[in-house]
């Protein structure tokens, strides 16, 4: 292991390896939630295309209330519903249409009164206040002007992305293809999860839990099972990793102890970026490009390996993806420590904690091992390495868990 | 429309109701992120399995080396490696057995030495410090204890939980089933997303974005299209959504424009709950039970239908796996107000922000029509209807979106 260096200079690392970007595709929009767009969105119409009523009432003209009151109402000709085919387009002055919410307002128009407003008697209506010019009305491109880019690529798209690329006219769009990842264990302690372990055997749940972490990020997983402790048994996993997947992530084999060979192996076929972070847990986490493809080298005990892949497996995507949003690059989630938390100045600590309010209370702060810590755990806050204690008074950043 | 109640009206009505259950499925341990759980996970082993070394170092009997210092060190006998098949598995004193991360500590040893603070020389290593009793030794069932019930039945799976339910050697679980919905929208104007909409008409524009949301609440999503705003059109796609879906969300015709008449159906076959929350925007929404069925009428305006979707729809869903966690009961996220806000004490408002750190930058805060505001908005402000004045020196409740 190299010297170790900060979480700060790992991420910019990452921001800028070389490798293969992901190609795109045109998917539908009922399928593009949380998919990262590839191409700018542009309006191609006005929003909305016609001058629309926001209200159910009756479209005037403003000026004609100037002045009424509650003893001098202002009277209206009832010209017809705007719902009827016969209903004239157009008004003059001391006309009223019947519109409803989303119809067009009929020309000649500029306010409509709601019917909460006005008081219909036979053929007229009566409205007992100064109704301003435009009132309830939603003019001709007012939300979204035709040419516009409303969206640049690279946007990762929520639902709201959705609901307005979709008002645009926009069924189908161009996004990022899924990354594939590719994903191995090794250790010749390790069995595959599903039995009861024997006596110094430990159960491969890395496996599963970063699956499901990757599947939520959107991407297609290739499980290649656990990797012989071998030079070869490694090379194996990574020639297969690195013909059938975009991305690969080891997990374990990444300590100093004299079987733990995974850097070395992957250093012996291509470039080591870092191995070691100051960073705890997971001080031993690596990354490498073997290939033209990342490979992400997390270490292998539970809880290191799940938050340096949640710090660092984001950005690798970004990267790929012309350094795209990522989730954690588009928010940031401040909470105050419920108690005094004190670190060590060697490294950037993520210290497990239950958020509940806005009050953070760490759990079994100094225990990475202790897989139990993470039951209640909800999020993860991060102290940076040059603060050594943080307390009550402090608002402290935090990547949300769930 | 009768009277309008409260949000908090609204959501304990919601979890209260009298609705089918889901059922339950079994699922690999692979596919169970974000699933909701359907059983007590018990552990049914003791975590580690055995007294297991923390780190690469030697395994001794501390007391052996209490007093030692620079100029006065212990010294052990190395008497194997625990890899090797032909390792002592006993020490006696002034023994030590070389150990990995992960390995079996062996009888007799009730501390591991870490490499870097042992020396080792020809067949014997030195040691320099006094070692406490336990120091680098994980003891059987310290992090789980066999027999104790480890998550409950109801929460939400996180990658957190996976690694810990795999480790405890279940390779599958019960979870509640996969919510059917079924989604309907109404409204005469409206035509289907995927073109440019002509004169007079609203792309339908929703539908994906509930659509997306839906998904990614882990529902199987049914869309029946447009009902004729008719009766005869809204009881027929409604009778189909119950028969066909565990519950049911209906789009627009909420307003109390004479044209608006899906409460007043709805509640002609089964239970409207409510119809008007004082909330904006979403003031229109609803809820019913038809048939044991819950459903969630939407207004038709996209950000009312959003943010009354997020409020409500969760709830539901929780109600029916056992009121279960939700997204948004399981952690509460706070900010402060860039600006000052003014609200009305009538209702609860949902201001739509762009939160940056810790502050929330108000986007379009009175207009729920705009649909381009929800661009650069990522959560949403929620200010009781009690407060009608927000500042940046308060702590406000948000929801994140995503």
């Amino acid at each position: 292991m190299k010297e170790l260096i900060s979480i700060s200079k790992a991420i910019e690392i990452l921001s800028f390896i070389y490798v293969d970007m992901l190609g795109k595709e045109r998917i539908s929009i009922f399928k593009a939630k949380d998919r990262v767009l590839a191409q700018d969105i542009v309006a191609h119409i006005d929003v909305p295309g016609f001058d629309r009523s926001a209200m159910d009432g009756y479209a005037i003209k403003a000026e004609d209330t100037f002045g009424s009151s509650d003893k001098r109402p202002s009277s209206f000709k009832l010209k017809g519903d705007s719902d009827d085919e016969s209903a004239p387009c157009r008004i003059g002055h001391g006309d009223a249409i019947k519109v409803h919410t989303g119809s067009v307002v009929p020309k000649g128009a500029n306010a409509v009164v709601r019917f909460e407003d006005a008081v219909e008697v036979g053929g007229s209506i009566k409205v007992f206040k100064t109704i301003i010019p435009g009132k309830n009305i939603s003019y001709k491109g007012e939300d979204i002007k035709c040419g516009n880019i409303i969206l640049r690529s690279g946007r990762i798209l929520r639902s709201q992305h959705i609901g307005m690329i979709a008002s645009l006219g926009y069924g189908s769009i161009e996004v990022y293809r899924r990354p594939v990842v590719a994903v191995f264990a090794t250790g010749d302690d390790l069995v595959e999860v599903g039995s009861l372990p024997t006596e110094g055997k430990t159960l491969n749940s890395n496996i599963p839990m970063i699956y499901g972490s990757l599947k939520e990020l959107g991407c297609k997983v290739i499980y290649l099972g656990i990797a012989e402790n071998k030079e070869e048994g490694i090379l194996a996993k990574l020639n297969l990793a690195i013909e059938k997947a975009d991305a690969v992530i080891t997990i374990g084999g990444m300590s100093v102890g004299n079987k733990d060979i995974v850097p070395q192996v992957i250093g012996g076929t291509g470039k080591i970026l870092f191995h070691g972070v100051r960073i705890r847990p997971g001080k031993l986490c690596g990354a490498a490009v073997v290939g033209k493809r990342p490979v992400l080298m997390l270490p292998g005990y539970p809880v290191a390996a799940l938050l340096t892949f949640k710090k660092f497996f984001p950005v690798i995507l970004s990267r790929m993806m012309g350094n795209s949003e990522y989730p954690g690059k588009e928010i940031n989630f401040f909470v105050r420590p419920k108690t005094k938390i004190s670190t060590r100045e060697d490294s950037t600590y993520l210290v497990k904690v239950n958020v509940y309010k806005y009050l953070a209370e760490p759990v079994n702060i100094y225990s990475d091992v202790m897989l139990s810590s993470m039951v209640n755990v909800n999020a993860i806050l991060e102290i940076p390495e040059e603060i050594n204690e943080v307390t009550p008074e402090d608002m402290i950043e935090c990547t949300y868990l769930g």
